[in-house]
């Protein structure tokens, strides 16, 4: 049974309000910063969303916000809000660990990209966020320290692996978390723990000083209360610098796949997440996957062989500094042959030819974020509707499609069973990610 | 010791030549297929250089091409001029065994797109030449139709894997010949036999209808006797419609590759190929290789794994219809992991900005074709200056460079070492194609 969920300040504050309020003068940088430094003091014991919280770092940039501000010095919507950073991707001076002990005493010295483009816009980072140990795995529970908790029951996963970036803002510590999503990263604890997560078109947003897990198919995303606060965020990230287009509260064609084509999925998710998306404007139609298993091909031949190019020699010297569950799935990833990730290359060709050819059709795609709700942490197996699977390939089964595509996607929370949050996703055309979360702003629960 | 080499019909006569006698009624298409086909039944029993001769099908060809240049109807420089095709290139009507017993009973139902525009073109197809099976060898010893035979010593490979299209050309059974070059699948044979084999840009003559090997490094090619004839050729087979440039005689620079740099080579092959390029208006200087062995890793894991993908079933299902050579390779070949494969491409994109960075110094680059002459027939080990090699790689080793880098190469023939011919290769940026053969046909010896 789920627990009450904790209440931190930026629980029922939106990035817009703020901004608003920021420049009303009713409340200031450094009240927003002592808000996250104050929440992350009360809530973090039990949930574990953070590795390192830069409290003088957090402070000093928000008195810096707070001084421009009042010269006049507006650097846009971010300007004076706290932000959580998943922690592999660098905040120059503080530690980034990529959840594994590989990396316990390292200490970087440059932002990522970006990072860089938040600072730029004023955001005040406040520290870095519990990771799946190098991002490699959906559940968020296997780190160097520890795993992270979901705030809507704390015997339960976040989902991952920007696990406490999702804790981190559903707790209300943060208003805004980055993430990375190679399979589902953003959007899976964004669906487990009730916020929204976002991607976007491959490559919009710069990988730059992120410590990669296959580089094919790795994105940067946000996580954040609302889609209108990750679609203000998105602009940032992605250096645009016009107005989004304003929603023109017309009709969006919508191709609803039924998840199990893709992996069995509990009725009650599947309806729920179907039934978000009951408003007015969608025109809702099912659509048909012609050949899934080339999907799930394409995404392991290539994330295997591209986690293990990039783990090679630490798996070779240092076996023993991997948590048990990545250094499994890396002995995994090692046995994929070149000749499966040659034909993992071209069914990724032909998966997005699908896509493309699906989208062409519609505006927009939809299916369940997850095929159930947040397992418990620790747990390997699940049974869903029926089916004993693997809880890895469960959870990732209806996200990492829009990896392999490298088509933008978010997640919407849809409701919620027991407590636990369900999750909606929408999927567009590469390039609209305007459209895509205008629609999701209409999406309502 | 060398023996005296055969002489067929057209051991002493080029396209080009060729063309004019027709046009000027001195000889006929007629005359010309009837002179390949002779010599063809008089020295192919001792060379092995023809898996299928189309007797019915070349000469109605060549009479329709009679016909045609009768009524005025002339399609350009190849009309009426006999060509043999490498047997893993499609040619409708008649078998393609890839050198395979794989293939002993396949026939092709229609043209590869390279043969359908040599037709267009007006060309004779007069017959199929050996292949080292399925490409997949540079020697040309291992195929299910037996070892191709080198024209200037029969118990020495012609190499491959176009080693009957080598050893037809050199001994003057047809005076152009289709070829594919993966690895050096063109050059190597056009150097040991002493004929001009080149290959354009990556993907500049299509490879629709060609049985791959490595879908990524195949190119096709031609072999003739001389690069003007090569240049005449090539522009039917890239669909190019405009007069090629005229050699303006101007000073060409020469970045000469010590091939040392790449693999023991032999030190008269190197002085005969280095003393070829003592040409007017050549200016050649050495250069150095920054990592050859970021190109050595490239092409192995590229050419395994993708050859592998082709082959894994027949592997699997049929692996005593292959040749021991090729099976064994296979075997190696399916041994590559997935993360070497992703290796490998960084890796090549490593050596192909190497090249680009070479190739903005100086117009060329030139090196020998092999390390050594051609080996004897069934020889799998080599000393090269004094290195035990296998006979494999140093066939491959200054060729396959120019493969990875996807870039313009030719082999010209550039003296012999005991009756046994010593190829000098050029090697330009894309798309300089017509500036490579007109160097090269400066090039006499």
């Amino acid at each position: 049974m789920a627990q009450q969920s904790p209440v931190g300040y930026f629980r029922n504050r939106t990035i817009s309000e703020l901004a608003e309020q920021l420049r009303a003068g009713e409340v200031t940088a450094v009240e927003l910063a002592r808000g996250a430094l104050t929440s992350i003091d009360e809530l973090d014991g039990a949930l574990n969303a953070f590795v390192t919280v830069d409290r003088e770092g957090a402070l000093e940039a928000a008195e810096k916000a707070d001084a421009e501000l009042g010269e006049g010095v507006d650097r846009g919507p971010l300007h004076g809000i706290p932000v959580a950073v998943k922690d592999i991707i660098e905040v120059a001076g503080l530690p980034t660990t990529m959840g594994s002990e590989h990396f316990a005493d390292y200490v970087s010295t440059s932002d990522a990209e970006c990072v860089r483009r938040l600072r730029d816009a004023g955001a005040v980072v406040v520290g870095k966020t519990t990771t799946h140990e190098f991002a490699f795995g959906p559940t968020g529970d296997s780190a160097h320290n520890g795993p992270s908790r979901n705030p809507h029951d704390t015997s339960r996963v976040t989902g991952g692996s920007s696990a406490g970036s999702g804790a981190a803002v559903a707790a209300g510590m943060v208003p805004l978390a980055l993430g990375t999503d190679t399979g589902g990263s953003v959007r899976i604890p964004a669906a487990l723990c009730g916020v929204v997560g976002f991607k976007p078109t491959f490559n919009a947003i710069p990988t730059g000083g992120v410590f990669p897990l296959s580089q094919s198919l790795d994105h940067v995303g946000v996580l954040a209360r609302t889609a209108q606060d990750c679609r203000i965020s998105y602009r940032v990230l992605a250096g645009l610098r016009t107005a989004p287009s304003r929603d023109s509260g017309q009709t969006a064609s919508i191709g609803w796949i039924p998840p199990t084509a893709l992996h069995p999925t509990d009725a009650e998710v599947d309806r729920i997440a179907r039934a978000a998306l009951d408003v007015e404007g969608f025109a809702v139609q099912d659509v048909e996957l012609r050949d899934p298993v080339v999907m799930h091909k394409a995404f392991a031949g290539i994330q295997f062989s591209e986690a293990y190019a990039i783990h090679a020699e630490r798996v070779a010297q240092n076996p023993h500094l991997f948590t048990p569950d990545v250094m499994r799935r890396l002995q995994e990833a090692g046995q994929t042959t070149g000749w499966q990730h040659v034909r993992a290359l071209t069914a990724r060709d032909q998966w997005r030819a699908e896509v493309n050819e699906l989208l062409s059709h519609v505006d927009l795609l939809a299916l369940p974020t997850t095929c159930v709700v947040a397992p418990e942490i620790g747990q390997r197996d699940i049974t869903v509707d029926g089916t004993e699977s693997n809880v890895r390939g469960a959870l990732l089964s209806l996200t990492k499609p829009w990896n392999v595509a490298g088509v933008p996607a978010v997640s919407v929370p849809a409701g919620s069973i027991d407590g636990l949050p369900v999750g909606v996703q929408l999927v567009s055309r590469p390039g609209q990610e305007d459209l895509l979360l205008a629609a999701a702003t209409r999406i309502t629960n």
